[in-house]
């Protein structure tokens, strides 16, 4: 166990740049607040660089329990002002931790058991793409694919908003759409879009077949055009009533659902 | 047209204790932000106190614009120090509206051409109240019920959630949720609220009847126990992976289209 009082030690110095992405990127690591995170990415082996404790927070733990952190992770305790400057979270619970980036190569999704993928297109909202996020895993999808123009998975409202789902699931980053899709279909993915000039209603069965990847499209602007272009099928849910449209994550759980639910009958 | 450039103005400081939820219900009337949803409010009737402008704005309205804006309304003037005491928006377009506030009361929901309601119970974030409106309406519904302890509709955040489907929906407030379902019962709806205890998965159609109203419950607690005990049917939305629970927004808006969905085909 390691205090830390000081803003210039080189441990608070990393933890501090990990705020920004550009260093989340360069170091490949991430932080994680709150105890439900740093002990679900602790139990599921997620290399660590270390926890950080709230003074007070630390030294009112029972002895077991600090013993059981000491034992999985490297532990600092940040004086009370050093911990205010990294944390992001209204009432803190005192504890944050550093781990690793963890990412799925597309070439390694397994379509016989990840039949189900769910593609995000330039996801700006970070509720929104952590939502996503939350429902696909529900739903059981394993691998999830973020393209370029995605707000940042690492930052701390996307995060807050998987509700721990981050650590449930494999995140494939993309940098081409058109060499993700061309990969995608070799592998027998059926590509499904949401577009009002669509062929089909969301909830006929035909749009969809047995290996399914359903993309979600920016809040703005839908999907892009290029990944229409590519897509196999066209879908849309219908707006009943006045309402413009529907918030893109409630759009987005609804297509996820109903795709899990056609194949699962 | 009227100019304020004063703080100290009535029909300014009414303007401004509009902001609280307190002033709000004693003077039965709301803030719009913005020229969709003030000029939807207008265009519906909607009852107004009068449009506020931001100064700059006015000024480079065309005539016609300002005619007809004066035409609908009172028009007032504000300085850009006492607009910018009013907006609650980021980057504001420097058009606010005071309306009349319009419910419907429960005994006169018709259940032939209402056959879906929504109910909100205890509904605490502004955003999902406000989501789950927009849901409802897109989905057809007319008729929201929105119960003693959900944030209130007129609150600024819920306000834009809506996304101006607050203007499309009848508005019914119930104080006691025994009285309020005992009524819907006696005219016909089958009360359906989702519950882990459930005895049908949500995608069953013997758990629906021709007339439903679905209860949306608080996001930490679901639905109370005392509608619990009220209702017909309990259903559920399974969780086929590791994430804990879905978002409340996106499982209403996955209970709404199923219902619409069920009922329409």
């Amino acid at each position: 166990m390691i205090e830390i009082t000081s803003a210039q030690n080189t441990t608070f110095k990393l933890l501090k740049s990990l705020k920004q992405k550009k260093y989340r990127y360069r170091e490949e690591k991430f932080i994680l607040e709150g105890y439900r995170f740093v002990d679900d990415a602790l139990k599921n082996n997620l290399s660590s660089l270390g926890v950080f404790f709230h003074e007070r927070v630390w030294f009112e733990l029972s002895d077991d329990k600090q013993k059981s952190y000491e034992e999985l992770s490297e532990v600092y305790i940040l004086s009370i002002e050093l911990f205010e400057m990294i944390s992001e979270t209204e009432n803190s619970q005192g504890i944050l931790g550093v781990f690793q980036m963890v990412s799925t190569k597309l070439e390694d999704v397994d379509s016989e058991n990840s039949p189900f993928l769910v593609y995000c297109d330039r996801l700006q909202d970070p509720g929104n793409l952590g939502t996503v996020i939350r429902t696909a895993d529900a739903a059981g999808v394993k691998d999830i694919i973020v393209n370029k123009g995605c707000v940042d998975v690492y930052n701390s409202k996307v995060l807050r908003s998987t509700a721990g789902s981050i650590l449930n699931v494999n995140l494939i980053f993309v940098a081409s759409d058109l060499d993700a899709i061309t990969l995608l279909k070799d592998k027998g993915y059926h590509m499904i879009v949401t577009d009002l000039a669509s062929q089909y209603r969301y909830d006929e069965r035909e749009a969809y077949k047995t290996k399914n990847c359903l993309v979600i499209g920016n809040e703005g602007n839908g999907v892009s055009e290029e990944i229409k272009t590519l897509a196999d099928v066209k879908v849309k849910i219908p707006i009943y009533g006045l309402a413009e449209s529907l918030n893109a994550s409630v759009a987005a759980g609804i297509m996820i659902y109903k795709i899990r639910d056609l194949n699962a009958n």
